[in-house]
């Protein structure tokens, strides 16, 4: 999510978004789309794939203007079609607003029955399309789009952080009050951005200002850059798992680069769960850094054991059921020197399912590693994230039925070991209370309807 | 390039052929192709984009048949269409075949003079063709794939490694007498595979048996595998770059890991070229090998200090002419917590124009770093390659014209360190008059029209 | 537009619904689409093109079920974007409806507007979602889709009909008060049929039963056909352009035959307007049946004078600027040996700009057309349409400014005769208070915001 | 089939070939392409579709030049695929030339097995290649393109009209001996134009000036016109069927309006199978002239009797297989108003397999025709065209096996005529000498391997 503002009216920003968003595909490879203001009126482009594949000069060409937004989408809630691509564009003529949003929505059931019930229709199943309903009801009555994000704020509960560009040219950029999705807010020589993660401020050639606080407005408009702090919580929820495997290296979110922390829970780990071994394995791309802390404590060097096959992840044609195995090896595949005889560290992120973290310990075995010890930079992961990552339901979750020495097992390990929370806290470098940590204790910052039902 | 056959010919190898290309995309991104034989006719499909592109359920589906080979180009002669498309399948009904390709050949203006002299017309403009043509001749003269193979060999000079497939579903494989281009053999449970690298047979689930000789044809067919040491020559000159950049770190080739060679080459350079600094720093992807070389040897850390957005390689649009630096940026992003006022030793494989290892450069500095020591894993390249590597022009080689020093000032480096040829010989453990050095020594193993053209 | 039926639970309708659209093609080309219902929920499929363009085999495969509903679109309001692309579906699960409708509101701002200062939010700018939201409204308030239409036909004001789809699989199919819009309904063996035309309930293989009565819902569910006359007017207003130009000729509309009317609007406009002349010229495709009838009252005999390029229809390039006049004879070609040194009557349905009938006049001079006599089968258009065809302004109408003599004298005619109103009441053999010849006269059924607007 | 060559360098003509071809899109839909050449190389552009699929403003713009020809196809003999799409452009550089083609060799399996005993191969399966090959070897040989026409025409069999664009910018049109398929020549006020159909001239606005003459070529390059009676033979053998169904009728053709042949048809019919009706109806749109001339030789009026769907002609899916008769009925649909009662005169160009016109009968009679008299433009077709028209083998021509009277039966009609040969030359007026009726007599004008072999 991403946006430019400039306060030259001549300059055209359509370029900077394009990059701006590309820099955060991650983030999203289901749908694109870009929203502008000429000076006139919102123009809008979006459509299903990746940012390369739904723009080109030509759609960016046509995309004029000064200000704008724009968008990646991938889903957690919502079927995935071109209905629920963002950004989303409300009204026409000069009553009309375009609107981006990363998050998940807890309440978001009884909003839209809300709204329903007084006859408003539904033409997605997306989040967005409930927030925007009630941003343009509140405009309505007060007139005044900060009045009308302070009533917002109020109202939805869940994870969001927005952007709005209106049809006068003005853009906002809004962070739910726990803080709990990323928003930093920079500029460059010629504009200024907003941005779910700071990478995409620096691919613009810019600097982080700050992230956008939790509970805060920021206006771009004629006037100038205008803070408005809506509402003040005593404690914040960021996620944690933005630092463990979501976001890039290369971001500072909340203050903190994400880089570093991955190096110190790489420590961490060496410190918590050392163990005698030849070499360390980061399982790439993510856990890198990580092996670098690793190694650092341990003093067991890292290799590159596993190749990555850098064209993963468009999609590609699953192979024939007997050879499934092979599945993973399309993705990685060993270097067999770096192994042979060896004993191993594996290190990566975090383990979902477990699947695909037995396919690699017994690709290592296969290729002669002689013992395979597994680090897991993350905590058991017990419990779904209600608030904007995309997890399997709890049932699906290996460690919300297994103990350690049963995954371990599973997974065909001679060790694992899993930092602790208060390992991974201390990685952060943030307080306990600032984080959201509900995958890992159940705990969520805000009331959420799903946990009720599974538990009861 | 890959060919599959299976001696069940019930078994359908096209996802075989799919999944051997997809692990070979870093070959060729510009088109892919397969063709198989059902038992009856030679079946094909080929497009422009990359395999998973070109290629879903419904096409793979099409291509019936217990054999098949299949190609994914880039190109270094002919224009960018799909006339130039790989496999080449010529003729109709029982008397065609079915070629792929991978190499360059230096005498192919002068064979296709001949040919047209001859009469023969040409649609596309690429070696292929006029290896089709002069293969069909002898095929008629011969009425032998093998013997038409031995008049081949004895015609074609430069690089090539090829798989052709007949249209009774025979396939060869076929290695030029130098061994210039990589071509490996091996099997899995159900299939014969022959493939440019040997990654491709372990994405199969498979073993490699060995190199294709130099020199030498295997045929797989109805009698098993038959092979025909056609050329032998006294020496062989396998391309250095495989090593150093092209290949994937996974494969070997010529008997030689990759990796293991990478290794060497950090290692070689720490000893050559020294230096007092804080971290090692990998361009990623292909020099983070040659950092745990280096680090090994230097005892200096190894940091991820720059990251890759992993989602470029797909074709996007440049930025505005006035942020030339952020071109580079897109790419590649400082980790600035990791640089800051460091010392680094900043890893690459090659220099070629010199540009963006100025970026880089800049871009390290820009993030805080104290001191950029740049070392090279590959001799000054000064001379074009003209056996399958896609290089520029002798004079955009920034090594064909200026001296390391100048080089050093140019890139804005501290100090710059490149390995030298012994060096690299060393590195990967071949004998000197194995190896082709031709873009290092301008010596290369066969004649090249152009050298003539370039010095006089 | 369309909707078919089935009371047998297994039936399929998808490839019904296909044919009947392409079937009514020609009243637009924009964009189509289908939704269907398969026992569970509301499935739905629309994109921008024509029906064979927009639906395969695997597309129409998935619209499951033994109802559904379906469009072809052009624009009279609206922008041509998929989101103003229609059927229209809204909700989701239980509560969700998809409509299709045909037709032009003469209160949409208002209604607009009324909806917006309620809080609705609008993501496209056409009828069809204002409709949407009201019938949402009286839904949710009445529990009953009958009495939520009723409520509609109060407050909508101008030309409808409609499908809806509900999303527990009831069809209802509701025509405007004054049945401006055409609006069929049939059966065949094995479905109901309700459609534009009833020509598509010809292309089925069913016949018309009647035509859905101006004021009707027609309900076809679980307990068979019902009807209900919501509103009863003295008077209607079919539109007479239907007869004259928009729809198909093997149509049945109003109980009147679209090609009978056409054969009299010829023998009238002979009667009226008799000349001396070699040979009757018809403007294919529409002005054929006129032709019969100016013939078989004349006895002048037709011929084939022009000829029209079968593939016109698709987008096309337009040629250079130089070659305006080529521009006519890409889509329109003389045949010179029919016109040399004849005496031509050329009939053609109407005359908008005026523009294209200049060109054929000059067309047919070339040829060597000896006297060009005009007939046009409408009275002089002088007013704009407010009702669901898409017309210029009233500026550009060439009759809202000119006679009829300086017309003739602009086209290049050597005369112009135009039907008479009586002349085309007597055609269609309706009562003339049963018609809406609001483009001819300037009064319209209902009263419309634009025309106030634009006379004062 | 088109060229089109301006005097004027700085002239653009793609626009022209493109408008050109969309006029004879009637003579193929499966592909379509352009070369034209700019002064320095051949540029060309072709892809499986309709004119306006392949072509757009921006392919257009890039195909720069005063000189190009293009080509429409569909197959005789090759599959439907790309590699058989034309033009076909083969050699690069300075010896390169593009060909296009019409026709259909009947000793092409003799001259490809001659090119392939020579070495040569075969990259499609198309005709157009070996006419390049043999074009090819001349050009070497003699150094002239019209020696190498010179052989060309005495090397090749069957029906062929060409236009070649070399690449020095000269444009070469060239016709059989025989005339069999029809070229014209014409000039606008910018241009020289070849055609397929003289209808292509008049689009651009310009004026037909001759045929191409069977033997001959025309050569525009720097130095005019130039035109060469290569051979001459006493008779010419003009396919018939162009007039009766492949053309169109704004064509002239070998001097003949294709118009005035069809209106002959007509009155032809009406005087040797005159019969008692109410009503001549014709089946749309190639009888519609024929009508007029029954209409007029027989008194009795023609009406629209059937409606074609417009859109046809697009692919579309076929209904459900019980619905079999709907399938003709969504391309033609009767209008029952104009048969209901009445004794028709069902008049259609042609019958091939008899499957359509038996559906055409029962529709008539379903909508209450009394009598259907069916009389047919074109004497009963007994043998396969070998020269250039699509048919069936000859097993599936109906006349082929069964007496006009079984037809008759077949098809359901009260009574069947078919035009006599006689008749039919009569109405053409040209003389028997001067047309191919192979497909009437089976004795073609040139031996056909095929023919041969059928009989024995």
């Amino acid at each position: 999510m991403v946006g430019v503002y400039s306060p030259n009216r001549e300059y055209q920003v359509s370029k900077h978004i394009y990059n701006a968003l590309f820099s955060q595909q991650h983030r999203g490879q289901e749908s694109a789309g870009i929203a502008s203001f000429d000076g006139e009126e919102l123009l809008i482009h979006k459509d299903m794939g990746l940012v390369p594949q739904v723009f080109d000069d030509n759609t960016l060409s046509k995309l004029l203007g000064y200000v704008g937004i724009g968008h990646v989408r991938y889903s957690t809630t919502g079927e995935s079609n071109i209905l629920n691509a963002q950004p989303f564009k409300i009204g026409t003529g000069k009553h009309g607003f375009a609107l981006a949003y990363n998050g998940n929505l807890t309440n978001y059931d009884e909003l839209r029955n809300r709204l329903e019930q007084r006859g408003h229709i539904f033409v997605s199943d997306s989040d967005t399309e409930v927030i925007a309903h009630i941003l343009n009801l509140e405009l309505r009555r007060t007139n005044s789009f900060v009045e009308a994000f302070r009533v917002v704020m109020s109202e939805l509960e869940g994870a969001y952080s927005l952007v709005v560009l209106t049809s006068r040219g003005d853009l906002f950029a809004v962070r739910d009050p726990y803080g709990i999705r990323p928003l930093s807010f920079g500029r460059s020589d010629n504009v200024y951005v907003v941005a779910s993660e700071s990478i995409a401020i620096d691919v613009l050639g810019g600097s982080l200002i700050r992230d956008v606080k939790p509970g805060e407005v920021i206006h771009l408009g004629d006037s100038g850059v205008q803070t408005y702090q809506l509402v003040e919580k005593r404690n914040y929820a960021h996620c944690m798992f933005e630092y463990v495997y979501f976001a890039r290296p290369d971001s500072m979110i909340n203050g903190v680069y994400v880089y570093d922390v991955r190096i110190k829970i790489g420590e961490q780990l060496a410190k918590e769960h050392p163990v005698e071994a030849d070499n360390v394995v980061p399982v790439p791309d993510t856990s890198r850094a990580a092996a670098v802390g690793y190694s650092k404590v341990s003093g067991i060097p890292t290799i590159e054991g596993l190749m990555k096959n850098r064209y993963v992840g468009r999609t590609f044609i699953m192979p024939t059921q007997r050879e499934r195995e092979a599945s993973t090896r399309i993705k990685l595949n060993p270097i067999r020197s770096a192994l042979e005889g060896k004993r191993i560290v594996l290190l990566d992120d975090s383990i979902v399912r477990g699947t695909t973290m037995r396919n690699i310990v017994s690709m290592l075995r296969k290729a002669g590693a002689k013992e395979v010890h597994v680090r897991i930079g993350c905590p058991p992961i017990k419990f779904p994230c209600k608030l904007g990552i995309d997890m399997p339901t709890r049932q699906e979750l290996i460690a919300s039925t297994l103990t350690v020495e049963e995954i371990c097992s599973k997974i065909g390990a001679d060790s694992l070991g899993y930092l602790s929370i208060d390992g991974l806290i201390k990685s952060i470098g943030l307080k306990r209370e600032d984080l959201c940590l509900g995958c890992l204790t159940g705990v969520y910052p805000v009331p959420t309807q799903e946990t009720l039902e599974e538990y009861f």
